[in-house]
């Protein structure tokens, strides 16, 4: 109801009728009396006319007082002021059980709508979870001031709502949770927006194929762009799942080696010296001295294995000072590094990390359907496919492969980027499966502290694994004797007092060990087929890139 | 049985008897048949003596065709040349049931002592774990050679060792399994010792109580000398299970938060901007321009609750460049970070926090208690002690309980190092607790990015977790707002612009969050008391030190 005592008093009339005329004074004639019925009739109806519009007005006024000014607004800035306790929900729990019940929750404006001035929808989001809510005039519950407001939200706002959840009649497609929408009944701005988006969410989460259709009617949003506001573009609905599924390699990478009796360590990235090889390390500026960043983590963990550990994992950044401007190149990603000591065979080591594979694909399509389904949509690929025996290639056999397929035989020394995905497509015909092993490679293509073969010393005791035609693991038998170390680090140029402390771990006695190195983006990039390794790194680096 | 074919044959006696004279000279004197008489006594004794010494030498040389040679010796270096399959066992699946097993087991010479030359005592450990091993000389079984050669194999050779499990009549307090030993059949040496041990993995061991009250009978090794020889050093059974409680840390870190459903994020250590404050960051050379070292993920978590990710953490390095040279920094530890959304109040974060520590401490105690058992041995310290219901004090509170104790409250505008340690033993006495919370610091000691307290402008939303006087986590509500962020920032002198991209990601609209960053090698080092928190990390970084 109206508050009375709030409506103003009736405005003084437009139109004043002439006053009456006075007593005593000669008697109007005929016409005269006429003129005068027509006149009061005309003020009569002027005031008719007034008083309505002063009634309209009155009306408007008492309108203009709103009564639901407390239902929604701004909120002062959350400097943790109170705390009420009051629960509130996720959108993916809402569900028609709870119809009829009032609900709090905090979520994203994705996109508003109004409908006349008397009826706004909002399309609310959380993470990858969306919901339509319903925004009605309504005496004593929504003014039309609220409507208005709500009609303004900016998309991206995040909001507090209050509101009742209501069975929906159709099911609602723009919404993950469609059977139900909700009936706002408070609606406060938790956060607003500065300035103008980069590109809308919907924008950004939008397939390739449908933009092509569209004709121009949608906005392609690119790489550069993206990266450049990564903070809106890891929003969409694809991002989210990406990162989900990120965080699960990681998560099951960990679960089945601690199962396996590994041990995680944390190594120191600032070294003494260049590691490896001076060529692609970064110098770090260190008090008064020279620092690098660590390559990779091999030291380390071969150096953990001389301390006893026995079987070791990390997971850590990894640094590369390398000018690659390429779809798979970051200067920094994540490595999941495994070293583990032999008993009899390097092929312990190499089993040890396909079972971890096939555990990894096995826990994702498990655990992560729902997140792989979501990205499909934005990034169709065929299902990734692997086989519970998995297909192990020597690096010979490769190499006939890409030979019978009319490759020079003479180019193959290496594999290079090119054949590797030739190989990628040969295999996938010939044994369906997009996840192989190669296996023995030349001695010449490996590091310096790789195991040699013991019938062939042109051949070593190492091994990369591939995912869709592309390597994701390097990994070998390493070099666990000293003097034996010494000599290959001289036939390949280096100073083994460079790397004295590593030398020396050797000498106190190291039992016969190996491991390898995945690459996390790359894993993620070619299980979901991102086809660009920036798209599977938070805020990802190269060499033209450092920021944000 | 020794082999007759083997034996060579007699050697030439080495006194040769006089010719017999010769027939028809005249007949011998009766001083000289006494004389010969003598002279063939003394010729019959040498031959004897000669039959004996020869008889003696085919013995020994029949002896010298060692039977066992076989069964021990330097096993040829592991290239992987083949795969038996055969099961090797570790140490502590050895019991008294295996009584009469023959097992397999590769495993370090901890120590070795001969008894006579016919048998020798090894004692063999796998990381934390020991038994006794026996060798002594048996026909067909082991030969004299076998166990001269065991008794010269030196401390921290890895040995491959086939042997039998027979119960031992007394416990064997030198083994931690110490109710078998083990009767070795065969021993090879997988990887031997180049060079001197700097120091005994049992001196290295030995708690400082022990060495003083041997009273020079025993080394005592300094840290200094541990950390260049790092890798024999973590040998140690100490040095095994710190490790392997730092491992249990990360996991139980990891288990609590993804329960609560925040999601692992890797943000860049290369940062193209100074982060936070310039003062304390490493520069590092990318490509012909600058970059710098992350000296926490703060940006990056901020900005990944920006892009809707709700609750994140990160176990990452962080790199300060600060010339500290106390025991409790390094250049480089982990942090273990994490950020949430709030709904209404900062106190929701800190909760959380303070539920994941004590998640910690529980988990600890119960899955990792033969180790903490273990490593205080070398470091006895009191039982870590906390509440179910932790002792949350103001700052102003902790200022209070200072100065009653006699601290000038002038002095206290921050609480320095010292005062943090007389402050946690007056806690202790107090509320006996080891960990506590700090909660509403003066905004002065914090950085540009937390949030005020509602009331009072000069007090912030933030907190410090301490464990035994040291702080071990610090946090706060952070700024959500970009133009509040930039006139804090002005404040404090720095330049908006040099953070573009995490300013700009406020605008774009964020939730009110908070959060925290554990030092991870800090909690290890508190929960065990060890001191010095290069105990607590694997190859420890400090200004002086980038090795090994």
């Amino acid at each position: 109801m109206t508050d009375p005592a709030a409506a103003p008093a009736a405005p003084p009339s437009a139109v004043t009728p002439n006053p009456a005329p006075e007593e005593g004074t000669a008697g109007p004639s005929k016409n005269e009396l006429k003129r005068r019925a027509k006149e009061e009739e005309k003020a009569k109806k002027a005031a008719e006319k007034a008083a309505k519009q002063a009634e309209k007005e009155a009306q408007q006024a008492a309108a203009d007082v709103d009564f639901a000014k407390e239902f929604y607004g701004k909120q002062p800035l959350n400097q943790s002021q109170t705390r009420t306790g009051r629960p509130r929900v996720f959108i993916h729990d809402l569900n028609p059980n709870l119809e009829g019940q009032t609900v709090l929750l905090r979520a994203r404006v994705h996109t508003s709508r109004a409908q006349g001035n008397k009826m706004v929808f909002l399309n609310l989001r959380q993470r990858s979870d969306s919901v339509q809510a319903l925004l009605t005039v309504e005496p004593e519950k929504v003014s039309k001031q609220m409507v208005k407001w709500a009609a303004g939200l900016q998309a991206e706002s995040i909001v507090l709502v209050e509101g009742i959840v209501m069975k929906s009649p159709d099911l609602i497609k723009s919404a993950s949770v469609g059977d139900i929408e909700l009936h706002i009944t408070k609606l406060h701005l938790v956060s607003g927006i500065d300035g103008r988006l980069p590109f809308s969410v919907d924008d950004a989460n939008r397939p390739d194929a449908e933009i092509d259709a569209g004709e121009g009617q949608y906005n392609r949003v690119l790489l550069e762009t993206r990266l450049n506001n990564r903070v809106v573009d890891l929003r969409t609905q694809t991002n989210q799942a990406v990162f989900r599924i990120q965080h699960g390699v990681g998560e099951l990478f960990r679960e089945f080696l601690t199962a396996h009796g590994f041990t995680e360590i944390h190594s120191p990235k600032l070294q003494g010296s260049a590691t490896e090889s001076g060529a692609t390390v970064f110098k770090v500026n260190y008090f008064k001295g020279t620092a690098f960043l660590a390559q990779s983590p091999q030291l380390a963990k071969q150096m953990a294995i001389a301390a006893d550990f026995e079987r070791v994992f990390e997971i850590a950044p990894v640094f590369r000072a390398e000018d690659s401007n390429t779809h798979r190149h970051m200067t920094e990603f994540m490595g999941l590094d495994l070293e583990m000591t032999i008993e009899e065979h390097y092929h312990e080591v190499m089993e040890m990390l396909d079972n971890l594979f096939k555990a990894i694909f096995k826990g994702l399509n498990e655990k992560y359907r729902k997140e792989i389904d979501v990205v499909q949509k934005q990034f169709p690929a065929e299902e990734f496919k692997w086989k519970e025996e998995t297909l192990r290639l020597t690096f010979r056999q490769a190499v006939d492969m890409l030979v019978e397929d009319g490759v020079d035989r003479e180019t193959l020394d290496d594999i290079n980027t090119e054949n590797e995905k030739r190989l990628g497509v040969l295999v996938k015909a010939k044994y369906d499966t997009d996840y192989y092993i190669i296996d023995k490679f030349p001695m010449a293509l490996r590091p310096f502290y790789t195991m040699p073969d013991p019938d062939d010393p042109t051949l070593s005791n190492s091994y990369d694994f591939f995912m869709r035609g592309e390597e994701i693991l390097s990994g070998a038998q390493r070099i666990h004797d000293a003097a034996f170390l010494i000599e290959k680090m001289k036939e390949k140029g280096l100073d083994p007092d460079s790397m004295k402390y590593y030398v020396d771990a050797f000498r106190m006695g190291c039992s016969p060990h190996g491991g390898g190195g995945i690459g996390l983006e790359r894993v993620v990039m070619l299980f979901l087929k991102l086809n660009n390794i920036r798209r599977a790194s938070l805020f990802p680096r190269d060499p033209k890139r450092l920021e944000p």
